[in-house]
């Protein structure tokens, strides 16, 4: 009831009520299946997201509440074969922890039911690839271009092994880490880690996109889990089904070219990790057309300007009385798409994080006022093919985008997800033994 | 199932199968409700606190999934007149925001409904309450006495204002504290903060204790809220219903003595807040009949080694076949009881905290191994009476207790917790002009 208050508040502070009528004919961007209220029956503690399968968990899986994301440097000396022992411990440990079991020698077994959705979800970096050994190290597999917004903290923007530790419960995410970790230590050492969150599960209907700290909707264009979409997109895969953007399109289906190996090939993926810090200060100092108009989306309802409902279809073409575009060319919603090259999406699985500075280092935003928060976003970008899918998204974006204004990349990493494994065996093994 | 099994494995381990009889019989602990699948109909973030009551929300209130604790200092020249009006500003700002409507000025708004049982509860530091003027600050309020456990840091051990914010969602909490913190910073500063949390609403059956990250129950003594024993304990009233403790021993009602002043009483109490670092290197190198024996409880099951169920009263005096205490002396168990004396009871609500560290700066443990995470517990008392309840425990504790060699106090600070308002009012109105 509030929201739908405040929306249509925002709609006419925007003058944007005229479009109501032409919002309802316009396009839907491919959406999730409807909001409806979430599966609460049962304990949540009990919900698991299944290990052994074709993809990881934590890609398509519906976004848990909590996040832990940890760069794992390689001891200097690793070899091929002390990476593999490393790698069937750590299987070992998530598939036990995420179907609520204790792996062997848990010290707090007591920790181990009601996993909440666990997934631990593992990502390769390119020495750990070339580690293998026979194989050709794909080209973008390494840091990306540098782009003008970036202020990347060196220490943020490493990694040889990706842990992407996520479910509905902080205490299961948590002791999941600390297992993972010891039996990780003897091989390798912690580069940075991000604890970071969405809604409770529970808190909003299933299908609500993730608002951001800004309380901007943060995904809305996201392909659906287990759409035809997502499965190309995402896993360079068709399911054979009908396809709201490519079949419309008559598309081929995605060929994901030379530099996509084998091992990575059936069941992987790759992931842009951007860590981006949002100033709040200055964002709280903007008023809400400004805000939405560097976003392109009215605010409450996440509905582009041109329209009344968060999946209708921007009109980047539509024009106010003044003959000025509804949409501005330089906002984050004009920039990030690409009508006519219907590849150019990813799927973004993001996080917030937020902490309390002490006063004595927290310094000041731009009004000389002492800053409160350290917020941001853990952009989790997942795609088939990063040079085709990502990087032209992100050129346009770090080109110009008026959301750059309040943040600023500070950590950024890009992963090869191997794709999942059957009981017995290990995560990578067809990149080790392939 | 999982726990049922390891809990009959810890009891064989330990041999106190013989204790199985015997425990059906025992007196039990004063328990909530038999452990029930909780609410867990609609949305879970559309779940409401009432923020106008007789007691301030966040004590009495079942422990919600998430707290950031936050001692904030004044500003040197602060009047009464101003620590009023940042009371009345961060009243009205609770007030809203716990009942999902956005506070005046909200910048963020999208981010306040779905509230999910959000609740911010203050403390009065001694300052705050000096500054009321004419009044006596009473004894209790100051710094704890030093034990020698405790290896306080100053920056942690401070603070004229708490603000507790809890709630079962994340982005909820996160965005209630920029919101009071953008209003508390033309007052105050903030002098530390900690991010904490349980498990998940809805992860655990209603009633179930809480684990720390040792794996401990934490919590299984505590009064249930809503009973005689709490409205004594902790708000030192009665409720004329039955009561387990006090009624079966014939205790008058807890006289709170002189130096509970006017404006504290009806519908306040006091919090000692001690940040506890947990030892995980050492505790994960303690074998269970260690961690057992340490504890006086089974650590599955969390019953003492004396019973068969969590709440089984424990035995204190029980000897095993060589005439030797089933139960330790020294056992955190048993430093903590004390039979003699029912008032020395106090009701804990504590959270968890768990970091991971860089291997820059994490250290090692005592194995040499590199540390895989900073682990605690935020050790929230709420008792009547500081001196007659909470400190002959904490002597006891302090003094001995086989638990002390794996935690470490490394925060301290105690509060004056005013009555809860009515609509309109502010919390604090009686301290300042009563």
């Amino acid at each position: 009831m509030d929201i739908r208050r405040r929306h249509v508040l925002g709609a006419s502070v925007l003058g944007v009520g005229a479009g109501v009528g032409a919002g309802l004919l316009a396009p839907r961007d491919p959406a999730p299946a409807p909001a409806a209220l979430p599966d609460t029956s049962g304990l949540n503690g009990a919900r698991l997201e299944p290990f052994h399968a074709r993809h990881q968990a934590g890609v398509e899986t519906i976004p848990q509440a909590h996040a832990l994301f940890i760069g794992i440097d390689l001891e200097e000396e690793t070899t091929a074969r002390r990476a593999v022992s490393m790698l069937r411990l750590l299987t070992d440990d998530a598939a036990a922890l995420t179907q609520g079991r204790a792996p062997l020698a848990d010290p707090e077994p007591e920790l181990t039911p009601q996993p909440a959705r666990l997934t631990v979800t593992f990502g390769f970096g390119e020495r750990l690839v070339a580690l293998a050994g026979r194989r050709h190290v794909p080209d973008w597999l390494r840091p990306l271009e540098e782009f003008t917004i970036d202020r990347l903290e060196p220490e943020r923007s490493r990694g040889d092994l990706l842990l992407q530790i996520c479910g509905d419960d902080a205490l299961a995410v948590a002791h999941a880490a600390r297992m993972l970790l010891k039996d990780a230590r003897a091989f390798a050492a912690v580069a940075w880690s991000r604890t970071a969150f969405r809604r409770a599960y529970g808190s909003d209907p299933t299908g609500t996109t993730q608002r951001n700290m800004f309380g901007q909707v943060d995904g809305t264009a996201n392909p659906g889990p287990g759409s035809e979409d997502f499965a190309r997109l995402v896993w360079g895969e068709s399911t054979g089904r009908a396809d709201p953007v490519f079949s419309a399109r008559g598309e081929p289906p995605l060929d994901l070219g030379a530099d996509h190996p084998a091992w990575l090939r059936e069941g992987g993926t790759t992931l842009v990790l951007r860590d981006i810090a949002m100033d709040m200060e200055t964002w709280d100092e903007a008023d809400r057309p400004a805000r939405e108009f560097a976003v392109g989306r009215d605010l409450a309802s996440g509905a582009p300007l041109t329209g009344t409902d968060e999946h209708d279809v921007p009109d980047l073409t539509a024009v106010d009385a003044r003959g000025l575009t509804r949409i501005s060319p330089a906002s984050h919603v004009a920039r990030s798409r690409n009508e006519a090259k219907p590849e150019e999406q990813i799927f973004r699985r993001v996080y917030n994080y937020h902490g309390v500075p002490e006063a004595s280092t927290a310094g000041t935003g731009p009004s000389g006022s002492r800053r409160v928060s350290t917020a941001g976003l853990m952009f989790a970008s997942y795609q088939a093919d990063i040079g085709r899918q990502f990087l032209p998204i992100q050129r346009r974006l770090g080109g110009m985008d008026l959301l750059n204004q309040w943040t600023t990349p500070i950590g950024s990493t890009v992963w090869a997800i191997p794709p999942g494994i059957a009981d017995g065996d290990y995560i990578g093994s067809r990149l080790f033994e392939g």
